[in-house]
């Protein structure tokens, strides 16, 4: 599966086109967000997302799940969204 | 659709339990949050309620959306979050 990390600086109109184009190739997008900030914008980009492919009968779907990351030897627990198109 | 409000001081425990709970009487919850804070904790929620539903075959499924509110005649723009079990 496709894998795109979204941080507090990301642009929730950017991604939201890059992952229209992703879900539209590959059915389905993880994306990796650590932190509230990171989280926020990458569910903004995922509601803007869905007014890309609504209008052809389509909706974009998010499961989250909890995975734990090692940076700089810490436990950092990241959220993981699988984002799928149906 | 049942709504609940899911805030900052919101604890992804409780809330899951009750999502849970009104996930399989009405198969659909709407979670309204404001800020990036609320929103993470009611991911969370989302994230622990799939570890009580996954076991039986099911899973669960969020559809973000933005909508406005008016409080004290500011307008805010909060995240609604459609949440299904199937």
């Amino acid at each position: 599966m496709e894998m795109i990390r979204v941080s507090s600086k990301s642009k929730p109109n950017a991604v939201a086109g890059a992952l229209t184009s992703l879900l539209r190739e590959y059915q389905s997008v993880q994306i990796q967000v650590i932190g509230a900030a990171a989280l926020n914008q990458a569910m903004k980009a995922i509601a803007i997302a869905r007014g890309y492919v609504v209008p052809s009968g389509q909706d974009i779907y998010c499961i989250p799940s909890f995975y734990d990351l090692e940076i700089e030897n810490q436990v950092v627990t990241s959220l993981r969204l699988n984002v799928e198109i149906k």
